[in-house]
């Protein structure tokens, strides 16, 4: 747990986000860190799932897997280990595939992804490294998956707000729960 | 004006963001494009803001010119245009200096700034290009200064935010109003 | 599998391989993708395996799980899947604990190492990275911690003998068998 | 000298070991300090020249001098002066040009190459630098060339092993022979 | 003003450098704090000019707006102040383009040039930052847009020249004249 | 010889030019290709032999062979191979060492220098690397070997000035004439 800075106790918390916080540990089994650690600055807290929400439930081409790709593999990247961790539970879930995650995390470039997969890390890396450099062919390549604008809208604005999560999460020190690290690797026992 | 994606029309925004959009206009005189670009997406546009104003209005021990420094610093470091003239224009007005921010969008280390700002700008460089470094001895150094970790979390957080915007205006090639490129410069006549 | 590449196989192996690789599978419970990969060329694998031993097995100051550490260390700063993942396993088993691995392979700066495990991955970093740069400064930080020279030794060689591995395995883009993702993270049902 | 490691001593070192130095002073005049510094753990010593003469001596497509050339590029690369030094030398000697190694060693771009050779040196490059990019492309340059992937193997793994060898002469402060530096530049009088 | 060396005095220079910048001071109304710096050393100043001169006078395909856009997208990428700033506004004036410095200071890529201006800043850039990587389809890339081998030349060494500049403005810590900041901002009252 | 420039007509340059050229000729034997290069443009020539020998020849702290020193380890960053060969061979002929060369071309940090040499090497690297990043620590580092204000000045002038040959040989791909590459290597027989 970060000694930089204790976490929010769920009791002190509004009603809104203590109840937002409640429902996750009821879907997980327990509560994710970064909650508590968001949960400390509740305005701040709610513009970033407001942000999230927006984002990760958007109805456009990529599904939910194509986006949690974009957040492992940008999280790799920028080393956060709490994001990395996460997120790759995440992925590893809703993709149903046990291994993706940690091969996206050290480089999307030796996983094992489709072609439009790749051109989808391949414009996330842009956005996230140099950011600059975004020419029209970055956006061609995605047209060439089937991809249009308003897609790699929401791989820039993924990429960008979860480079702000892998910045507080490294900042913070916040600790990734155990739980994560073992999440969607065995399959569900019936 | 940017060709991969059309500004949102004023008058089809939802009311809030109307509003909000023309206060600035009244304010500005004119209408920043950042707003009519993250228009297209009013969730988005209200997370944004609402986190926006949670950092930049927080009474702590940093300045409103001290927020803006760091703005334009990671702007400079980021390649971003639009975040280096527009949170350049925001930084000469409320530092009351002309010549702050065109020095501390190249690199601050050359700029004429106080130990303190500058300690602010290390930290803020570090959350930006390579957070998983981030010590306790960067902490320490802002302590020093009389900054608290609330403080660094300001900046950590501005540093962040401010990475998105950066990465979503060079994804969507957002162009900044001439206005801003002079705003500042000039003491006002009276 | 690698289709650049067909991989050894275990029928035609010199007897001294293919003992080496049955008596793996017998400890593992199946064989690792790099032995039928480096057994393409037998008196290469013959080298890799003594060096590797000579390394991994002399007695000093730095325990197996040390080693291990430098490994995934360095196989994460080098962007190998393949030494992540099988060594990763690994580190788990012999430091019975199942979340340093993924710790250290994204940045060993935010894992939760003692004073001791960071200096030895410092040292090894600066060898992987720019190893021009080793000062007797670099040596000093060891001997901080009850490392002497001989130690400093095994920490660069195995280093550089991973920093061979891991060209390797991504040259011939080997890929790690599902099972070492899953090793050392549950605890042994009894 | 180095003033970390004292070299080993001819004398003690087991027979095999001194036997193949002393067969290496006879061919050269004198005895090179990597020997004497390696041959302080003669098990390690013996498994690298093992991998070595596999690679160096396996008969395939690329020359010896195709091959010392890629030493001494990736060298040139890591910043290790020993290996420059020394394989410039043999460099010179096999390809009988006493310009080429000072020329690969600084940057093979601006080297005096043929195609083939530049191909050669790309691959190498992209091995040592960034092995997690090498894709299907990095193999066609080379196969348009007259190289399979037999010799792609061979340039992986020269750079893999030299650059262990490139860490450890960093790492121990391996100085070169004297001699070495001018070997290969005048030609041989009769 | 710059601690670590004090300025010429006027009075004391060489007629010839007492005469130039005489004629700089009426003509910009102020005298630009780099010639009381280089006024150090007169004789490095007359080598300095001379070449200045030659450079940026020498008749060929590129305008004088073209080479000011070199240095200042140069200078940006040195993160130099002092050249950003003078050379910013001299590029305002020539080109009777108030906001065209700010952009090319931070990153030519986001700025608004046409495809013959990005090429010679593709160039400059490349000679800027890594230069043995400058190879015939550099130029090739110049000749699509009807510029020779000259011109290159002259981007070259244009790019050489004020990296030496930027090199000594910072070393020195030379601060751009007030003057400078606001210079082709505002169209001049008639 | 360069295929992108023709080289300058000895007998067609001015008569300054043709005189100082076979001045040198005369002096080493052979004509320097720099000289013929540069010759293509009498007045950028003139100018940049007078800023060299303004540095080059100033009195101060630093001698001819830390000069050279300089000139060597930066084209050796900047990857100028004609540079690290021409000044490679002045450097072991004033220094009367025929090894340094080699080593500072590669890494000064692991050649047989003094700390003396070693900081005017650290405060020439940060010049040409990062000049931004030059602190005032940069110079006390140079005061406590005995050098001033005005050789730090030196030093910063020589690597910028040497800068510009480095990108105007790689440029123009200037090769170093095959003498360079011996000179100062065999003691010379009496």
């Amino acid at each position: 747990m970060s000694e930089r800075y204790p976490l929010a106790d769920l009791d002190e918390l509004p009603d809104d986000l203590r109840e937002r916080i409640l429902a996750e540990q009821e879907k997980a089994g327990f509560v994710p860190e970064v909650l508590l650690m968001f949960g400390r600055r509740p305005a701040e807290m709610r513009a970033f799932f407001a942000y999230h929400d927006a984002l990760m439930e958007r109805e456009g081409n990529l599904s939910k897997a194509d986006k949690e790709m974009v957040v492992v593999a940008i999280s790799g990247q920028n080393n956060c280990l709490y994001c990395v961790v996460a997120h790759g539970a995440i992925l590893r879930i809703v993709k149903k595939d046990p291994l993706v995650a940690d091969q996206v995390a050290g480089s999307y470039r030796t996983a094992e992804l489709t072609p439009r997969e790749r051109a989808i890390c391949d414009f996330a890396t842009k956005v996230n490294l140099r950011s600059d450099e975004l020419s029209d062919a970055a956006f061609a390549a995605l047209h060439e998956h089937g991809l249009d604008n308003e897609d790699a809208w929401d791989i820039a604005a993924i990429t960008g707000l979860f480079g702000l999560s892998n910045r507080m999460a490294n900042a913070t020190d916040m600790r990734p729960n155990p739980e994560f690290y073992l999440m969607g690797r065995v399959p569900r026992q019936k």
